[in-house]
C-alpha cells in the first residue's frame, strides 16, 4: 500500500526514491500510474524519506499534474534552457539537469529510481549521474523492490477498482457465452442460425472488442481465443480465420482493464459448443478438481510456492507431466499457478517458478489462480482461472463472477 | 532502416546489440516491436556484429516467435531451472542466466541494451552482469542510440503502414466534422438538432472512440478534444462534462495507432462551430500563416531545429512571445514544432529544443509540423498539425488528407 512506503523506505535504508514517468508509456509504466494514481501525464515523482511524496511536472501538463493531489514543483523551476545550451550532448543536459534538481532538493544518500524507460538510456544516465554525483549512491533493486512490495498489498480504493474491472468483465463473459448459444450444429461447425454460415475465431474476437467497448473496457493486447491446437499451447492466441468447432475445447483468457482507474482483471474459461468430446471433458474434469483444490487450500499469509507445488501434485497424481519434474515441457501442466494483478495484468507476488522466493498471499493480495493442461498434439487444452483477493480478515475469494461450465448447448 | 543495422553496429563499435522485450509493454516498448514487427510476445533479440538478428523466445509463444521471422532460439536450450535452484535470489538467477546465454553464444566486446524496462530492475541488473561478466563492456546510449537511428529513416513498408494509418485518421475527423457539424446553436450552446440538449465534450470523445473502432485504429492514451481554456493549454484533454459552445476555439489532437502495424498517426485541428469569435479567428490565421510558411520551407536534409527557428521568428514577428526567447512560457508559443512519429507517437527527430543537436529532415523522416498560440486566460488557443513523410526524392508532403477550416457551420 502507498501508506506503507515510508516504512519501506527506512528499512532498506532509501534515502529517497524516484518514480520516472516516460513519455508515450502511458498504461504501461505501473509504478508511474500508482505515483500519479492514472493521470495522464509525464515527469517524475521524487519521495524523499520523511516528507511528502513530491511530482515534478511540465508545465503544459498542469491540470493532469493538479489532479494527482501531489505536492507540486513545476520543472520551470530550474534554468533548464541554459542547462541545454551549456550542454554538448542530451546525454551532458540530462545529467545536470539531474544534478541541478537533486542537489537543490537536498536529495543525498542512497537513492533508488523506478519507472519504466529505455534500458539504454538508463544505462547512460545511471552512468553518468554517479560520475556527476559521488555523493549519491544509485541503488538497483531487482524483485522485491520497494514499489513491488507497496504494490503488493491493495488498499480499500484498489480493491474497490478490481472488484468494479471484475464485475464488467463478468458481464463481458454472459455476453459472449449468450451471442455462441444462439449458434446450431452443421458438421461439426458451429454455425450462425440465421445465415447458416460458420462462425470465426477472428468474428467472435470482434464480437469481444465491441462488448468491452460497450462496458468502457479495454484490451491491451489481444485476448486468447483460441481453439483445438492453439487452445493447446498456451500463450497461442487463435487463429482468426478458424470457423468455430463443436466439441472441441476453446480457451477464452480474458484480461481486460478499467480505462479509468488503470486496474486489471484476469479470467480464463474453457468451452465446449454443443458438446465436448469425451477427451476434452476428462481434461476438462481433471482441471477443475485441481482449481477446486487450490482454492479450498488458499490461506492469508500462506506461501505462494507451495501452492505451484500442490497443483504439481494433483496433476501429477492424475497422470499428467508437470513442469517441476520436466522443463522445458510442452505437454501437461507447464507454466505457473498464477500471478499478482493489479496495474499490471502480471505482478508480484508470483505463484510459481522453481524456488521458493518467499512470496505470500498477504492481506490484501490479489492474485491469479490458473491452472491449466495442454495437449498441442492431442488438439486440446483447458485452463480456468480466476482472480481472487485476500481479505484482511483472512477469507480468500474470487471476484471473478463467472460460471465454470465447460459445454455450451447450442440452439 | 533495419537494413542500417549493421553498418550502425560496425560505426559504434558495438559488437552486439541486445533488445529487451518485457512481458506486459506491449505497443509500449518501440525497439521491441520493431525488432519483432509488431508481434505480441515477450523475450529477447541480439544482433551480434555481421551475423543475423536471434529471437530467444519461451516455448508458450512459440507461434508468434515463428511469426516475427527471426532467427529462433528457444530459452529451452539452457537449464534455467538448475541456474535458478542454485540462486539465492532472482536478481542473482537473472545475472547467472545471462551470463550463461552471452558466454554460450559466443558474445563478447561491447554490447547495448535497449527495450522498455523498469529502471531498477535496468540498474541491478546491468550492475550485477558487469561484476560477473568483466569480459564484456556494456554501453549505454542515450541519444542517438543505434536503434533510434535506424528507426529514425522508414522503409517503404514503414511507408505504407504510416500513410494507412494517415487515410483513416482522416475518415475519422471527417466523421466528427460531420457529426457537429448536424448541431445547432442555441443560446452560444452547440445541441443537438433532435433532443435539443447540449451536447458535452464527453459525447464528442466517446464518438470518437466509436469510430475510431469501426476503423480499426486504437486510442492509445487519451485524445485531446479541449475548448477554450482549456485549448489555452498544449496538454489539456478537455473537461467531459463541459458543453460545446458555439464561436470557441476547440482543438482536437488525435494521434491514433493501428494495431496490426503498430504505426501512429498524428494531426491536430483546431475548430470553431458555427462561427468563430474574432480573436479566435485571428489567432487561427496568425496559427495557419506559420504552419503555410513551414511547410514550404521543408527540404530534405534540412536542419531539424532551424525549423523550429523559423516558427518563433514567424510567430514573434504577429506579436507573440515564443519559447526560444521566454522560458517557461504559458502564454504564446511554448512548445515545439514537432518530432518523430513511427512506432511511436513521439520519437526523434525533434524539430524543437533549445539546442542544435544535429537532427535532420533525412530521406524516410516522418515528422509532425505542429505550431500552435496559447492564450489560457483569454480562453483559447490554436494548434494546426500534419504528419509529413520525407521522400527518397526530396520532397516533402503532408500524409494528412484532412481540411485546415476552421469554422464548422452548424445546421
Amino acid at each position: 500500500m502507498r501508506s506503507h512506503l515510508p516504512r519501506l523506505l527506512a528499512e532498506r535504508n532509501l534515502d529517497a526514491i524516484i518514480v520516472h514517468g516516460a513519455d508515450g508509456l502511458g498504461a504501461h509504466s505501473a509504478a508511474w500510474n500508482y505515483m500519479v494514481k492514472g493521470q495522464h501525464l509525464h515527469g517524475d515523482v521524487i519521495v524523499p524519506r520523511g516528507k511528502p511524496a513530491m511530482l515534478l511536472y511540465h508545465p503544459m501538463e498542469i491540470q493532469a499534474a493538479q489532479a494527482t493531489g501531489l505536492e507540486l514543483v513545476s520543472f520551470g523551476k530550474w534554468d533548464l534552457k541554459s542547462i541545454a545550451q551549456k550542454s554538448a550532448t542530451r546525454l551532458e543536459a540530462a545529467v545536470e539537469t539531474w544534478r541541478t534538481i537533486l542537489t537543490d532538493l537536498g536529495i543525498r544518500g542512497r537513492v533508488a529510481w523506478y519507472g519504466g524507460n529505455e534500458m539504454s538510456s538508463t544505462i547512460a544516465l545511471i552512468d553518468g549521474l554517479r560520475r556527476a554525483m559521488p555523493s549519491i549512491e544509485f541503488v538497483g533493486e531487482y524483485d522485491n523492490s520497494v514499489l513491488d512490495v507497496a504494490r503488493r498489498t491493495k488498499d480499500a480504493d484498489e480493491i474497490a477498482a478490481l472488484i468494479e474491472v471484475g464485475r464488467r468483465s463478468a458481464i463481458v463473459v454472459a455476453e459472449v457465452v449468450a451471442r455462441l448459444s444462439l449458434l446450431r450444429e452443421r458438421d461439426g461447425l458451429a454455425v450462425d442460425a440465421k445465415t447458416n454460415q460458420p462462425v470465426t475465431i477472428g468474428e467472435m474476437k470482434k464480437f469481444i472488442e465491441q462488448r468491452c467497448d460497450a462496458h468502457d473496457l479495454e484490451q491491451v493486447g489481444d485476448n486468447i481465443f483460441a481453439q483445438g491446437r492453439d487452445a493447446g499451447i498456451p500463450h497461442a492466441r487463435g487463429t482468426l480465420d478458424e470457423p468455430l468447432r463443436t466439441g472441441a475445447s476453446i480457451i477464452f483468457d480474458f484480461f481486460p482493464r478499467c480505462p479509468k482507474t488503470g486496474y486489471f482483471h484476469d479470467l480464463t474459461r474453457t468451452f465446449a459448443l454443443g458438446h465436448a468430446k469425451p477427451d476434452v471433458q476428462k481434461l476438462y474434469d481433471d482441471v477443475k478438481a485441481c482449481f477446486d483444490e487450490v482454492m479450498r487450500s488458499l490461506k492469508v499469509n500462506g506461501n505462494a510456492k507451495s501452492y505451484h507445488d500442490l497443483t504439481c501434485d494433483v496433476f501429477r497424481k492424475q497422470g499428467h507431466k508437470v513442469i517441476l519434474d520436466t522443463w522445458p515441457l510442452e505437454e501437461g501442466y507447464c507454466h505457473s499457478l498464477g500471478h499478482g494483478v493489479g496495474l499490471e495484468v502480471h505482478e508480484p507476488p508470483s505463484l510459481g517458478g522453481f524456488v521458493d522466493r518467499g512470496d505470500t498471499l498477504a492481506p490484501g493480495s490479489v492474485i491469479t489462480i490458473e491452472p491449466g493442461l495442454y495437449y498441442p498434439n492431442r488438439g486440446m487444452g483447458c485452463r480456468i482461472e480466476d482472480t481472487v483477493i485476500v481479505d484482511a480478515d483472512g477469507t480468500c475469494r474470487s471476484i471473478t463472477p463467472v460460471p465454470y461450465d465447460l459445454v455450451i448447448p447450442l440452439s
